[in-house]
């Protein structure tokens, strides 16, 4: 097996890793992204994103991605739809990427897996995304003025955006497989006081119906289990997110729920090692945060080869 | 004088700011954006822009500087084209904002009002930028290939830009108007050994000739007073930068460059101010980042109004 060389790998090809692809190989610096699907990460399942600055009348979310991937393609990087299994680093400061049929070597790393919002796991929850099937009240929330919602959760996120999605429903109903909220007492507070919200205790989601788009959701009592039928535009889900962050658990640091710890610059514990965009904590759900995030990722990362430190061992210690 | 009232106001209409007016108007928070000179900023007087993810062709400065305008717009904000003078924070937790002709009451801020970098001063360098006249080597250095560059400036930022620029140039004379550089001693020690380097000292750039672009530079000795004429493709000035940060001294806790202190919440030191893109210290000086700070710091400014803390004034003595 040979072993193509680069100066930097990004892995992962949603907004942060392209956005890096775009600002390494622009700088003239050998670039692979690795992505084990479909270029754009989440965005690629989106429907119409109206919050990326630069498109007035909105753009489809495969539409970014595939420009963003043919511009980091037209500015040299190159692109592999490869799954990343392994990333180890060489006594060299050098770093071995190995996938199923290939292996690289790279002396920066930028970590840019993204995270992947818990689904319901509904039979047509999938083919509904976009439909009336939400993951992100910011995203979507301007598409339901006037409707009726449901959503799904009882933590901080589900009653966040509930309210949120308050300003432009006219009913949201929070359905909640529990009787008592996880959320923080404010929130809960707000919530309770809001006369849009309407709680839905100790039941769960059975079944979405709609075709083409939601139009009602089963739902059953878990202590009863008695079911109903609720008619609804939409169904908003806020059950959490997961970081794709699997690959690099043991080789650099990562917090409690698996986010990459990387500080102000991007960098993570390990030295020619950068995070950007949802994998890493503290980052914003958002497209254009996440390619904000890549490009001052990239940045680092050229900062960080123009100016050789210690070898990796040593640099390791003074951490 | 009537005073109009909103949730949120921006001040500044680049990147930072028209991002930030998206995010709060599609919230539904009524938001006005406040910028002096034209929208886009920065961006508004640069040419072709080939690094903002989602333009593989790349798209002209005020052309995508109108699009994230209308943008703004359609989500809802208003744009006011004034000169905030002053912003006066109130005892109920709410700010006055006055310009010259009117006075908005609002209940959070945003600062976006970016730097300036400095430029040379000379007769037609405004009329030459983008033609060959460039202050940001990451943006411009990919035209320069293979064709001879002057950079202008001897500290950090001349020198690391400079080492950038030899990747695409085939030469780079940095002119400097001492005999000593102020650039760190690695970075000094870098610029040396690099073959495509050369350094004309104790020099100024008293001309840039050129006419639709540049063609060459007269260069005279501050020692000699002897001047000499220079071919060039490029002058890139890299003689500092100047945050927009007048109008909130005395108001929010700046550093000593002038920089804005804001926590990576996009908080700055007074609760409902809050701070993004190039006037905040550690911002990325590239549109993409300043629009992912943008999008942050309209969600933390979201959040603050939806936890109502305590009065501003208990707060301010919190810190």
């Amino acid at each position: 097996m040979s072993t193509s060389v680069f100066d930097a790998v990004i892995v992962g090809g949603g907004g942060a890793g392209l956005s890096a692809a775009i600002y390494t190989a622009r700088a003239n610096l050998s670039t692979l992204l690795l992505e084990r699907l479909m270029p754009g990460g989440q965005i690629a399942s989106t429907d119409l994103v109206e919050n990326y600055p630069g498109f007035p009348e909105g753009i489809l979310g495969p539409e970014i991605a595939r420009r963003m991937e043919s511009q980091a393609v037209k500015c040299g990087a190159r692109i592999g739809y490869e799954d990343v299994k392994r990333i180890l680093p060489q006594e060299n400061s050098h770093f071995i990427i190995e996938t199923a049929a290939n292996r690289y070597q790279t002396r920066a790393v930028i970590l840019a897996m993204g995270s992947s919002f818990r689904m319901l796991g509904l039979p047509n929850e999938k083919e509904l995304i976009g439909k009336g099937v939400s993951y992100c009240a910011t995203c979507d929330g301007a598409f339901f003025k006037g409707k009726e919602l449901v959503v799904v959760g009882g933590g901080d996120s589900a009653l966040q955006e509930g309210i949120f999605l308050t300003k432009f429903a006219s009913r949201v109903s929070i359905v909640h497989r529990r009787d008592k909220l996880r959320a923080s007492p404010v929130l809960q507070e707000r919530a309770r006081s809001n006369v849009k919200i309407h709680f839905i205790w100790d039941t769960v989601v059975d079944k979405i119906e709609g075709s083409g788009k939601v139009e009602s959701v089963t739902l059953r009592n878990v202590k009863s289990q008695v079911t109903e039928n609720l008619k609804t535009d939409g169904v908003f889900v806020f059950i959490g997110h997961d970081p794709n962050s699997g690959l690099v658990k043991g080789l650099v640091e990562i917090d409690n729920h698996g986010y990459v710890l990387a500080d102000n610059g991007y960098k993570t514990s390990v030295p020619g090692i950068f995070a950007a965009g949802e994998v890493r904590r503290g980052s914003v759900r958002q497209l254009i945060a996440a390619c904000g995030e890549g490009c001052g990722a990239a940045l680092a990362l050229q900062n960080y080869l123009e100016n050789p430190q210690t070898g990796f061992a040593e640099q390791r210690r003074l951490l």
